[in-house]
């Protein structure tokens, strides 16, 4: 399959390094694809840098916003997400209408250090804001609610027993991707939380994901709904 | 033990009356107890009216927030969260001061609608307002991430295979809530998030709570973190 991947930290790395292993098309978008293949310094602590990160994962194209778009017959957003809507804008409302467009991100603002706060929250969402700008793109919120190394093996972490949530206007697009969820990363538990407005809640959960990850001391964590 | 619980609601009822048949001495504050007990309409769909719960349950003494807060050993705000500074102002910083204040309270405006959004968020909470307005008291949010019945029977859903959040910046008061809450109801996982300020993780997080419940068509379930 031809994935369009917008980013290029932790997420666009992981999800675009482990969707290349199994077979898929992946162009990794980014602003300028030349300064990011020359970067020889990690940008967060604890990544490796970019051009050392690509010499691993040769298989994946690192292109503009717009051409890994165009590229795509599925879009994915994994910006940072205060970034989201300016990458999205280069990427191109042609490049993304009709298309379902994964929305991994999260309006996370760190400029006042720890905690983030989340730069739209309660009465709107990053996605909604998306869903609006592009009304033409298939819009699903969905694997925001984890870190990167889980959104790629569900599995890992106690047996995959804990819960991925997915939120759009679209349901085909929904069963779409709680279908790709599965056959990509082997996601079993997949709860459709309702319309994107649903994804005021699974964004505001970060507020609550970010203590849990300080409070344990790791990111590898998720949550099992209990009924 | 003397437990002085501000609150008539749903959450009000279902812990005096859970604490009362455990033995404990519980006094309910509301603002007119007079009122409170000649209500005899449901104050919202699916209670009882206020006064056949009391009918039901006679050892739990009906006063003032006042009354109630000096009461108590330990308080419990149980109120509607946009309502709390109010009530705990009626219920007076001298019978506050030094106390364990336990907030299970949201601050959930529900003013438009469904979905509520928070009164408070972000880059404040409920349990921070709390604190400040009364720095004499141990203010620990507990509880507010569950219903009512869940509250007072983790084992009931589930096993018991699931967790319950403490926010505080008094540790002792943390240890000792954590402690209550095992003895009085049973619960087996109480994760410690760390201080007051974490209380706006479990209070955001009722913002993917509501959706859960309006995905799944009922309030009786709660989260595990799986690590």
């Amino acid at each position: 399959m031809r994935i369009g991947l917008l980013g290029t930290g932790m997420v666009g790395q992981t999800l675009s390094g482990a969707l290349a292993r199994i077979g898929h098309n992946v162009v990794i978008g980014t602003r300028d694809p030349e300064a990011a293949l020359s970067r020889t310094e990690a940008t967060r602590p604890g990544m490796e840098p970019f051009s050392r990160w690509h010499g691993a994962n040769p298989g994946v194209s690192v292109e503009t916003f717009s051409d890994a778009a165009a590229h795509g017959e599925i879009v994915v957003n994994a910006t940072a997400g205060t970034a989201s809507l300016d990458a999205l804008r280069a990427a191109g409302q042609d490049n993304l209408d009709g298309k379902v467009l994964i929305d991994v991100a999260n309006p996370l603002d760190f400029s006042a250090g720890f905690p983030p706060t989340l730069s739209v929250a309660n009465t709107d969402s990053l996605a909604e804001q998306i869903q609006r700008a592009y009304p033409g793109a298939r819009v699903v919120k969905a694997l925001n609610t984890v870190t990167a190394s889980v959104m790629v093996d569900p599995q890992g972490l106690g047996g995959g027993e804990h819960d991925v949530f997915l939120s759009g206007d679209d349901a085909g697009a929904k069963d779409e991707v709680g279908r790709l969820l599965r056959e990509w990363f082997g996601w079993q538990r997949v709860i459709d939380l309702g319309d994107i407005s649903t994804a005021r809640g699974t964004e505001m959960y970060l507020a609550l994901w970010v203590r849990l990850m300080a409070a344990t001391g790791s990111a590898a964590f998720n949550i099992r709904v209990v009924r």
